[in-house]
């Protein structure tokens, strides 16, 4: 079933309250610049309300849920073209988050185009401005490996 | 301007992920039964989003906003005709608190209708109901005063 624009429109609105818009970087010495470049939508519930946040990311047709060890149930878009299908249906309603919905898809493009390490700096200083838009209280400093 | 069905839905969403709806009792002795009874639809936001918090709040035409000493903004809408005008705007769209919603308006036509002192018990179940539906740590038990 086509999810309706009112659909569309309330998921933009739990995203700009609940929702959380990332990328985090994973060292990695097995990738060709020392990380894994992991692009991230999430949504957080009580697992009180499973089955009508079941029911609410069931609407999208992708993504998966876990279970915490806390209780909290996790809901995360990562596979890139299901983040970028996401951005698309709700990026017209987005009020609250519409500078990471631009970040994102401004560095899903940039990754498919890294030919180089210059290119990969560039990315990764695109990804740090991340913190400066969401609530991170960690300030991590990446750095290169040689 | 009046409000588009997809700001409704929007709004159902955000108060999906962020929104709070309870009902406070506030002990006092110049209320008839001993509590105020103060019903409250509240959203939260860092003051970093002050501008586009303000405008999605703005989209209401009803409640404030003010600004906590840590930094949060909270939107509080408190009048009982504004609550039953946001609950009726949101009711068609909302997922994960559809029973709050429901049970605010079930508290808001038998506040209205309170003749006597078992109709104000009945009302305190109702009130403490919340309580099993949202995510309060605090269980307080209300005692009439006699």
């Amino acid at each position: 079933m086509p999810i309706t624009s009112a659909q569309k429109s309330y998921l933009a609105g739990f995203l700009d309250g609940d929702g959380s818009i990332y990328v985090r970087l994973k060292p990695n010495k097995s990738y060709q610049y020392g990380f894994q470049v992991s692009p991230y939508v999430i949504f957080f519930q009580s697992s009180k309300n499973r089955k009508s946040f079941e029911s609410l990311c069931s609407l999208l047709g992708f993504g998966y849920m876990r279970e915490r060890k806390d209780g909290i149930l996790e809901f995360t878009v990562g596979r890139k073209n299901d983040i970028k299908q996401f951005l698309s249906m709700v990026k017209p309603y987005v009020i609250l988050k519409k500078k990471q919905v631009d970040l994102m898809e401004v560095i899903l493009k940039r990754k498919e185009k890294v030919n180089n390490k210059n290119d990969f700096v560039k990315l990764i200083n695109l990804i740090d401005s991340f913190r400066g838009l969401n609530y991170s209280k960690k300030r991590i400093k990446h750095t290169l490996t040689p």
